[in-house]
């Protein structure tokens, strides 16, 4: 199976070419498991180019048994498929006010695909990771000079033990039932569902058991809520929707309106999703639907009375299993990550 | 000379249609005078027809002469033209988290019009003015039912007798150079140069000098600024700048980048414009052209390089002579009124 052609600028909606960082478009957001072709691609460095051949994953630090691992070795181990949707940690960030430095995305740095792979357990058990072992270090081919850090970054970022031996936390090498492309991390990434993007890794080179927690870059100066008073690392993606149907800046018929939209969170299960039409805090509760997966996002939708002709607002507000509430603001820090506001957009009704 | 025709759909961004509540669409914002065809019209009910033989004005209250005056003896008084910017208290609305209630202005609900007619001046000076004055009420014809009154409620705001006596303070029959339509308050209106729109009274019916302070409804329950620990009126216009070009969502060319806008404040003259271009605190200073007058908005602009292609977020921010400078986010207030945080548009570059 060859793997599918690089996304483009014909399929994404590009933030900045070089490396390429590109936004799903808003009408393959309306899909339950997005087209390949159009998801979401973040890339720290130049996507690097990697030999199938030639490929191996070095397994060592705290464990029992270091190896490498090639990947038609890699592909003879029991292979396991999750949907799963993956959001940027910098999703929404153009909406925060002052706009954080970093890619400004509007809403489309979400996607959710079907991935398959070994799941990260099954190499970690063959290592044998020491008791002693806090983290997982994952760490990608991708590397390259930052303005802030002395020498080159490679880019890593390390999980709770816990979380890298959690069956659907993967190594995989296809999305969407096709070999993964370039930009998407080939010939294998990691995917942890219901993390942010950053902790699933592509162009996986290196797995390492660590004693203490990682201090790289990626976990301690990026990928990390800063403010004023304290600095925390992005981990799983926060309670949130979004409103596919109407979109801001529609025009629509006074008939009665059908709202459409996801809702996800990286804690619990989406419990709840309520809509609000005009200002002022009167919610009605959308009806939601059957999720893909337990790590994909879950369909709502609510159809609603429009009183009048005029411009209204559209709001979305969802909450998880765990009580978590979208704010009605974005939470502001300093890199601009986890913009999980409740979603308004604005609508003219005719 | 006849009045022109009403404003309508093809020349305003209608954001309600009845009543009449309408942007000026961002192509018309490029103009120093806004094309009269152009000019936002904000109403708070029906537009009173009024027939221009037989309108009188009273004026009275804490007054030595109280007297009426019909629309021919105040064409015959002495005559004054302004050039004056006026911003709805509520542009800018939509951009607030949560959208507070009420029209959801985007930008566009301010315009520059030379307005000529009588000082206000003029006319209290002949009923004279009791010295125990402190306010001088302005209603006009439009009243209508409030949700949060009882009984209907007459349109009326009133000023400081100093801003009242100000001789820019006008009660206007032209706006650039022709009678004033009816959305606009024909055949007379009242013209506070540097406070919000809604001082601007229209289709003015009475002028009474008042003793203790106003307590209508527009005064009060409306056209305030409340939270949760105060309230108090909406008066003038704070500092603000708008980006004019490029427009939020443009796709332009590497080569240096010229952007240009307006910048006014009630408060005092622009002493500066800062532009930044990407997140972060780095600021440059635009230069300043000549207002067209004291009470009309300042041109700026500034060349820019950018760096490389990709997505950039320009922010401009003023400061007024009296040190007020615009505030990064917005400060949410119960009825979304004076939106004057930095102004942020997004663009791509190529």
């Amino acid at each position: 199976m060859s793997a599918p052609p690089d996304p483009n600028t014909d399929t994404l909606v590009v933030v900045k070419p070089s490396p390429l960082n590109a936004e799903t478009p808003t009408p393959a957001l309306a899909a339950e498991v997005t087209p390949s072709r159009h998801v979401y691609v973040r890339s720290n460095f130049a996507h690097p180019q990697l030999d199938d051949g030639a490929h191996r994953i070095a397994v060592g630090g705290a464990v029992h048994s270091p190896f490498a691992i090639d990947m038609s070795e890699l592909r003879a181990l029991p292979m396991h498929t999750v949907v799963a949707t993956m959001e940027c940690a910098g999703n929404d960030r153009s909406s925060m006010r002052p706009p954080p430095p970093g890619e400004l995305w509007r809403s489309g740095a979400v996607s959710t695909a079907r991935w398959t792979g070994v799941p990260l357990a099954a190499v970690l058990e063959r290592a044998g990771v020491h008791t002693e072992a806090v983290e997982i270090l994952v760490e990608g081919a991708d590397a390259g000079p930052r303005e802030d850090s002395v020498g080159p970054v490679t880019f890593g970022r390390a999980l709770p033990v816990a979380d890298a031996l959690q069956p659907d936390t993967l190594l995989a090498m296809m999305m969407n039932g096709e070999p993964l492309a370039r930009p998407h991390g080939a010939p294998v990434r990691l995917i942890v569902p219901g993390w942010y993007g950053m902790a699933s890794v592509k162009w996986v080179t290196r797995i390492e058991a660590l004693t203490t927690p990682y201090r790289g870059y990626f976990q301690r100066k990026r990928y990390v809520y800063e403010d004023a008073s304290a600095t925390s690392p992005v981990t799983r993606m926060r309670v949130k929707s979004m409103i596919v149907s109407p979109e801001d800046g529609d025009v629509v018929a006074s008939a009665p309106l059908l709202v459409q939209g996801w809702a996800w969170s990286g804690a619990a299960p989406i419990v709840r999703v309520e809509v609000a039409i005009g200002g002022g805090d009167t919610w009605r509760d959308a009806q939601l639907g059957a999720a893909a997966s337990t790590h994909a996002w879950t369909p709502w939708e609510l159809q609603c009375d429009v009183p009048q002709p005029g411009r209204y607002a559209l709001r979305s507000r969802a909450t998880d299993g765990a009580g978590n509430v979208q704010p009605d603001a974005a939470r502001w820090n300093r890199h601009g990550y986890g913009n999980n506001a409740v979603r308004t957009v604005i609508i003219d009704v005719r």
